[in-house]
């Protein structure tokens, strides 16, 4: 199968981290498929980036999703989620969602440990209309910021054992790191801490995968019916030559 | 003072139609500005869309905001707020929050009556990020499409009535208008039914003007603290000169 | 318009302060009437004296109210809002709800600063029961005797800084201040903190106008509606002579 | 020991038959003390009344409650409680809390049958601030007078079955009685559908006698710390004399 | 009346500390019976061993409960609850559930203060359930041992102090036992700190009695209808044969 | 790798099924290994038989577990969760909890479909105490005994419509099977119904199996730390031999 992986900004080294972390995670026989905005943001680092950035990501969606058999949005509490479940026919799993579901499968309670303060609200809004904050202990940032994360993951784990800790004290028994693309982070930070640690885009391509052999896909029901895309209006330029052939 | 009031459509007619509501509600010495994106989407008539004019909006408030004393937004249960209160200096009141907020101090449960039921879930949504869940019994949609209905109030009243009664019998004693933009319609459905109904324009214009008359603005001390404009990348065309300009 | 702005204790300075923050946030036109219980308690500082108060202020709206536009009620956390909402046919307008109101549109979540820890549980009800309580990050007590603030407010500022740091720590990006009357303590409390200080006093005029000036008052189709007044007996004297009037 | 029992209201009748109820369900050595405001509201029937009946009832018990080891206030979903509770030194017992409790140990949710419309949000308050809602599954009004309920229980019980059913089918396996006063109500309706009947009154005497044979009071490290008795001023008639006593 | 208070784990010395507790508490005509399952866990400190003690204590149900008016379940926190209501057609109280209701009717917030850290989240679970953990501040172990505990209630009333301290500062102004059988230990601990503490098989054993005098049993019309017993099948060996003559 | 399914009750015919049901959702490397408890209950209808299957469920753990790589609980809304992640070091997935997580991604609410009106209690509490509630739209049983199911699946799947529906029309727009074991139920439900079908015992094989090749299992540094093996004690005839040996 092919799982189209949408990094949720435009710089190419988070896509090039995502995907190995993407392909380390996925089954023998599928496609790890890249895909990330020519415009928006070049890091998602609070609401109004997020905002631009899910705009930005439905825009690749629009024009890469066809041949894939299901969308892992790479994104960790980034917004656009149920806009891409609307737009699509395949399932749609976000990272933030399915590392949830995975922690609370194996803990009482989960931590957030991501890179930085500003999105520590975006963050709870996207676990609570999810319906997963139930189960999250905290969220907490160890403000790195989000391009420095990608030189070695030992050291990486290193700057985020405070908050990881800080989040067990609070009660949390499992770790999920808060942010996409650091293969090997999960272990790294395993190695320092006594929790599990997930990483939430190998959870994401797992139930992506889960999903495509249990032949299940996004209601078109309720809520996640089509759109009308005749509605997309001349102005919004990169996507609309492909609106119009749709 | 200047209030900038933005439409989440591209369509004119809409943006006209808030514009009678904004400036019917307004104090004598508020001058009412409207705005609507350029792209984005002619109807925003669920997610998707939703997540196409949160962008929209905020390319609008990049280019636009500048002058203003308080920008209200007007598309009911849109997403984008919390990026606009990030992105401005200036007080940013939704009318999806001001319209809650004035039907919860002269009622003990509000209703949600508004035009798609592809547009309840995010409405949901809205409701429940900005807090204003507990107080509302319900949200239901009359199912007329949000370009028919800027015909006359009076028979769109009619067309509502129905649910509105529906909201009341299960505990509503007041009813939101759960769409923008169509000045007179409160007045029209409280001839039909036995509860007062707000307008969510008005309640939007008056508390932004409410804002500016006390000197507050939007905390910059925590999440809608200004996001880092330089990391917008070429590619997101027609903000891109103004961003580079800032 | 005629706004009557009722104290909830007995003690004439806290009304003088309060009108004092009523008519600094009053629109030019507007009349600022005060109001305080002949009887009652001279500081409500916690649920026995709420109580006792609520009942104080429902007798002072029975014969004050008649010529008036808009009631504030300028009790923070005090009993009784709902009791005015269903006695009078004008708005009624809290000022603890007014305030988070406010300071919702301009924050993520906001901090209350009042006076007495004797009074946290009430507030901490008032918020609830007013649906309020999701944004609300903390209410704290600088533990300040209400009588002792009305000196200078800079110095009333400086005791209540620790409080309102302690609250932006748990995660407020604004603070409400959790007292009526004290006019300009909010400019005060705001030279000395990075977020923005809501006097509830201010927000509660602003309302009031806003609502007078809609057209719209308390729902009388659900709870709200009037009770019978017939049924009051003799003994209760103050207010007797007027309920056998009406 | 003596428990005194406090109608919330002034009719003569309605003390008279929570008399009843309270006797029936008392201990052997238990003595039922009666009180009732001498002055308020002949029958508490929404918020308005139910504020000035917490007063008189906080009157009441200023000057009745000296010789009394326990308190029951017997008004259903009326204000007052949590000011009872910082007024005495000896136990008091709300019959909402206690009917919620007693049948919470024998029900999975419980229904609420009152006779009022107009009191049911009060009702729904005091469930929600007593943290009782969770158990509930619905609270409903006959819309029967409260003064024309005291004939014989058969044919009031009767009045009630249509809601009890209705309450039964939304998931209630225990009806609680939503009004003070009708010895004998309890079992006359438990007659007529399949599940356990709750009278508050019953369930609170108990709850009041548990109290004092276990020794224990309210706590006063809390909320519930006496209030500041000297700061009630002259003016409050009937409770001055005693109040300047004590 | 005779009331069956099942302790949930298979020693005896914490059967006779509970039966201390429970007779004490009784009123002068009950009588009150001990069980303990004959197989199961020694101690149950986590959800685990809670599980196997609710099978057991069921047994233990099956077998002992034909002669009795009412049964305690005196496992604090400890799974089971439901089933036995279901099993049983007399009450059955919960002691976790029963103290949870004393305290709040004597305090604004409940504080728990148990044993070991491995039983907090169950307790969690068990308040969650049944509704209390709306009231409750706080759980804290002092991770004591349980079978430390039955020495001095002196001694063990300062293990204790600290979490309780804890909990107060939290906001609890009453502390419950989260474990049964110290008899003595709720006056110790109030003697070293200024608020109520709760035994808990006290408040069940008298919410049983109360519930045997009301005339009030489980309600039989929802989930705690009868189970089907005869699908019992032979290999749950010691209850096979009371099942079969049933 | 080798995943253990284990039915809850002793029915053969159900272990079967669940079976069918799993073998067919593997992975082609996956090896199914059924169990079923030697004692316990024919069918779990409820509380009390929840509980006593939880037990029995535990001791087939005990003694089936040790050559697994994960376990599968296969009792739709039953207890022993907790108890089993405890008990074991491989990772545990409960078909409740699965399968809200699967819906949940491929739709905004989902329904859960039952056999037995008498679980549904159960069913809420598990999902309640799982952190699922909030996004599941209803419970609803279609009353057809569990043992009758096993004939033919679009008879079964007729048999459920008229539940399923009523979720939907309550804002279901994914229908989850509430109980275990009917391979093909899904896709003949799905036949006669315009939303997804979740077969709970294909989304917990999925997720254990992602979870093995995840290298994740259940955190052993919170409550789900081993438990003290040797405090069982004689009596617990089947266990004891091997938790002796253990």
């Amino acid at each position: 199968m092919r799982i189209l992986v949408v990094n949720c900004n435009t710089s190419e080294e988070t896509t090039r981290a995502i995907e190995r972390s993407a392909t380390a995670a996925a089954l023998p026989g599928t496609e790890i498929v890249m895909a990330a905005p020519t415009w928006g943001v070049e890091s998602a680092e609070g609401y109004y980036e997020s905002f631009i950035s899910a705009a930005a990501v439905l825009d690749v969606l629009t024009m890469r999703a066809d041949d894939a058999d299901a969308v892992v949005l790479a994104g960790y509490g980034e917004h656009g989620r149920e806009g891409a479940r609307q737009l699509l026919d395949i399932p749609v799993v976000d990272i933030t969602e399915a590392s949830a579901d995975i922690a609370s499968l194996i803990g009482h309670r989960f931590g957030v440990v991501t890179t930085l303060s500003s999105t520590l609200a975006g963050i709870g809004d996207s676990l609570l209309t999810s319906g997963d904050s139930g189960r999250c202990a905290g969220i907490r940032a160890a403000d790195v910021p989000v391009l420095a994360l990608h030189d070695d993951v030992e050291s990486t784990a290193r700057l985020l054992v405070a908050d990881a800790r800080a989040l067990i004290e609070a009660g949390a028994d499992v770790i999920v790191l808060g942010c996409a693309g650091m293969a090997g982070l999960d272990r790294a930070l395993e190695a320092l801490i006594p929790v599990p640690v997930i990483d939430p885009v190998s959870a994401a391509v797992g139930m992506a995968e889960l999903l495509v052999r249990m032949g299940k896909s996004t209601s078109k029901a309720g809520p996640f019916a089509p759109p009308s895309r005749t509605k997309l209006r001349p102005g919004w330029p990169l996507t609309n030559a492909v609106v119009a052939a749709a």
